[in-house]
């Protein structure tokens, strides 16, 4: 019972009556949500037309025929596939200024040219129609809500039905948001079919930057070797040449996930105003940028174990074995390269400190941890660290580069080695933040973002509390 | 102060009047729940025998004794320990019509015939007694249910009383949910004494696999080293022997997690229909497939630093350096084996590659990462990035078998190698998938679980929009 | 529209005329509390100086000049910063008899010697100032308040204005908690400006021991070989030093996790009472437990990662093979050490168990898991588990030293090795526990801490059924 109605009920002197909420269909979807309506303290009549299925109902409600249930309640779930509306037609009297509440999916986008809501809204003119629950599964349902999304977005065209099933949503333990009218109803019925829409660029990157530098790497080092020598070391493929891909984009990803928050702050320098919006390809950037960074922190994974598996490969150890061997037969002297021992660890040292920092970052972006940090801490970690972090891989690579880097010597084919071209980003990225964060323009940037514009124009309310978050990272 | 007594008070023109809330016993749960209950706008009135512990009382609350702090409120919290209810009967007469809430907990399971809710109920029939509160902490109350379970669960015999306890819970920021009658309130005093009740059968099956491993391990490597050359290698016990049940163990209970959903998928097929129940035991075991998922990502996670460990171990270097000193005393030359290094290198990348994919299973089984997933993303990453897991880790085993698989050879008193055993499960889960998936199978089960019947009965209310979710995995 | 407004507009037979919020600024947060409260229901009204920014406003929001604004609705909301405050004096018959919500944060701490909200309040004396969602940044309102902080924390002198808050609050999602008086204002301004407060304990305890450790072995190891023998090993700064601080300050802080518990429990013992406050120190240590613990996870796993590495090392691989070499040309036998064999794969088992425990202990930390545990389960992993990680650790470290422990001729300058001091610390922790788990002292406590005092003074209300749950872990 929610408590609009427990005011009015009081009022009237009997209190707990309870209100009642009918559901047409019988399906996974209609039996959680009955039982959470009960469980909630509202009375649930189901509407069926066989009463085989009224096996599996929740305790405590009650089966009718349609019509009958449509009578015992002012508000009806219909929980029933688009495809089977049509006995609704024949109800339109028993409906007649009732609140239908649409809960369907389709399993397809663009199958049907409206939404199903506005379709049941054609169907049944008499009735107010609002989309609701639609994003929320059978299983949440059970679940209470507690181990689930919490969110239940309602579209319609009549502000008072909307408010019902908020009321109902909210008794329920959801937060209820209101998207609109009932052309809205489109898109909420496209939500739950959306394949991890924020991950499609970042995949998409991640994808075409691995296949580049896989061939690139195969053309440098498997064909070359073929052509040049005759050898054929194609297995080095598995690992060797993976574990030259899986960095390199792990670094690049990384780069590209600072590289809008700089470009941004260069346009605000330039616009003078933090109140022109970016252009569309930024924007679309910017918001992908936890999506990047989390592709370059699964692919830098990669690289780890394939680095910490390399001594217990038989290609390496066959090849220690062998240096040992010649060194013994050729009877030479085995010298300790104080230079190489400086260079190999503290290239393994930034690596690994980089990394741990990066675990961090993921850590930091589950969404439970992000939610128990205030706005200065996400920033703190999520642009400081960061950049911290940038700075370490990026040193890692120049580490591993050391004296062959722009020797001409390591270039085939006039290819240069892979990591080379791996450094152009993140050196741009760190370069235009070093500029950020030289005093006089970090004065001005800091100034645009609190709300000051170059032309003076600068109002009592122009400008708010808080600096624009996008652009914190 | 809840939105009921608000709109209450609007009417009698005099708004703002705190409703009160009574609370007996000063202990922890006590003394935060006041605290709570003052921070939401209530009034609060401890009940108390002794004046003494008063001074840790929450500011602004008043403390009075029972009898007349009972009379200042109508719902009544009785946070005191079951054993100590008697002094309860004393005060019948000033508790007559009052809300009794019971939070209390035991110490223990079934250490009294009735729950703690029933006896308070039987000690003072005129009161109504309303189970709440029992699952959530002192902690969960200090710290303003942020970090904290949010569900409040309740159940009583009287729709009013337990209206207004839910109203109470509603305004703390807790959701409540309604169980039932007194009779539920055994159940509830239970929960907070349960210990992992789903991850039970998952450890069991983990300890009796483990142990079954290591002793068949332990008979074909080192009791038959023992018996046949008389060379003692228990020290392998605490390395190889544990490194070889763990990935048999994670790959067994990753393929246990996927077999129920097969199964299911075939029942439905035979059954016709998705309408009926399934056996026990199997809704038992597709209830508990997230944590034997989580427990075999355990087990592989061990594996995987137990196999990266491997070359700083003196056995293993003792015998790689054994080996090229008496390559060099025989003066054999060392071959390059291509065959060799294909294979290692393929092992390993199918290992890392899954053990990847299964720590990405991992994250999004967080409870607050899979809330944040719509119902199709949950499916594609638990369902198809889950098979993809297990072919990667049935893969990396028949690799590390190769061509010692089925070679008679490897047999020791009989005994076939360990991986070969482990290897039966995920062959025939991944059979039973590919059955599943293929066009005429696949239409079929879609068909079935959106509702279609064999018998032809599908009926308009019979199907819903939504896929019965437990078998989407 | 929050439900006390539906209840009120249903008795005077309209229903469903949205109550209308004004929005005094039209910056990020402006724009983002307008966009929410729309979506929930409320009709919004801006007051700017200045048209030209409505351009990014919300639709379905209007923009009026601040005085116009003010007269629509009862509740404004002073969406501009706290230096722009001074034009509102002019408006002080426009805002007489209003509440005013100030959501301000300042850029530093103490930059006023008063808050924003009680400056507000001295600006314009005719209107209630009520201080709330400055914690909530503008993303958490766009983004709904699935992904972000869900509370507000509301101040404020009187009772019907924060009313008036915290119903809004409430229909936007969030969860209201009463803060108190406007002087709470200056605490609840600074708590978005805060940095990690409970990190900076552990923080500086982990720099502190990294540091000292550092420089112990720095000095013991290559400060000594430089001046006994010569030889510069500078060289191993990079990784062996780091990989003897970052074990020893991991097992250290492990054991400073579990040290404030054990204390408690022999003070409670002491004091015959757990109605007695603990020292302040005792308190604040214990408050930053899982901090510490988290620390010392980071540098375990950075100690995980360090030994990993080991045998790619160019130092590690020089040495391996000078050895062989040296092997060969002395003509020596190579003989296999069992008891070598033992200690390492001990040695190595012990780390990595009790690694994996410790990184099921982080996960159980994370807010969205440790929320799906009840209170057994979280004390079940957190202290018993906890104790189990610590006795594998310190196992783990005294297999390392074996029998070089104690060893005087390990002793260089009469410093010991470091890894023998890492262990006074977990060794003292574990002796405290074995002690308060003896079944005599146990009971003793368990008693305690349900409520029991030495001095008989026991009272029904003084003990409830919740056992203390700061002292669980």
């Amino acid at each position: 019972m929610n408590s609009d109605s427990v005011a009015m009920t009081d009022l009237n002197g009997g209190k707990n009556k309870p209100e009642t909420v009918c559901i047409f269909g019988t399906g996974d979807f209609g039996r959680s949500l009955g039982l959470r309506l009960l469980q909630s303290g509202y009375s649930v009549v189901y509407g069926s037309r066989d009463p085989k299925n009224s096996l599996l109902l929740p305790t405590g409600s009650k089966v009718m025929s349609h019509a009958a249930a449509a009578c015992e309640a002012h508000v009806i779930v219909v929980a029933v596939q688009r495809e089977h509306y049509g006995f609704l037609r024949s109800l339109a009297l028993d409906l007649e200024r009732k609140v239908l509440v649409d809960v369907s999916n389709n399993l397809k986008r663009g199958l049907y040219p409206e939404s199903n809501a506005e379709y049941l809204s054609r169907l049944v003119p008499g009735a107010t129609v609002v989309k609701a629950f639609n994003t929320i599964s059978a299983w949440a349902l059970q679940s209470g809500g507690l181990d689930a999304n919490r969110q239940v977005l309602i579209c319609g065209d009549r502000a008072d039905a909307k408010q019902q099933v908020t009321d109902i949503a909210q008794s329920l333990g959801f937060t209820a948001l209101d998207r609109g009218s009932l052309r809205a109803a489109a898109e909420l019925e496209d939500l739950p079919l959306q394949l991890f829409p924020l991950w499609r660029l970042p995949l998409k990157i991640a994808i075409c930057l691995t296949a580049f530098i896989f061939f690139y790497t195969l053309t440098r080092l498997v064909i070359y070797e073929r052509v040049t020598t005759g050898k054929d070391i194609a297995f080095r493929i598995m690992i060797s040449l993976a574990n030259k891909a899986f960095p390199i984009v792990s670094l690049v990803m990384l780069s590209l996930c600072y590289l809008p928050g700089a470009l941004a702050g260069f346009l605000q320098l330039y616009n003078g105003t933090k109140y022109r919006r970016f252009p569309d390809w930024l924007d679309r950037w910017m918001l992908c940028r936890k999506q990047l960074g989390l592709v370059a922190l699964a692919f830098g994974f990669l690289h780890a174990i394939y680095t910490l598996v390399i001594p217990i490969r038989y290609y390496v150890r066959y090849r220690y074995n062998a240096y040992v061997i010649s060194l013994i037969k050729d009877n030479k002297t085995y010298e300790f390269d104080n230079t190489a021992a400086w260079r190999f660890d503290s290239y393994f040292s930034m690596g690994i400190l980089g990394f741990g920092l990066f675990v961090l970052l993921g850590i930091t972006s589950l969404p439970s941890v992000s939610n128990s940090l205030n706005w200065r801490e996400f920033r703190f970690v999520q642009s400081k660290l960061g950049y911290v972090t940038l700075l370490l891989c990026t040193a890692h690579t120049f580490l591993y580069g050391w004296d062959r880097f722009l020797n001409p010597q390591s270039y085939k084919w006039l290819m240069p080695p892979a990591y080379m071209l791996s450094l152009v980003v993140p050196c741009v990225v760190l370069i235009l933040k070093l500029i950020l964060i030289t005093p006089c323009v970090d004065r001005k940037v800091t100034r645009i973002r609190q709300g000051w514009e170059r032309q003076a124009k600068t109002s009592a309310n122009g400008s708010d509390s808080k600096i624009d978050q996008r652009l914190m990272a």
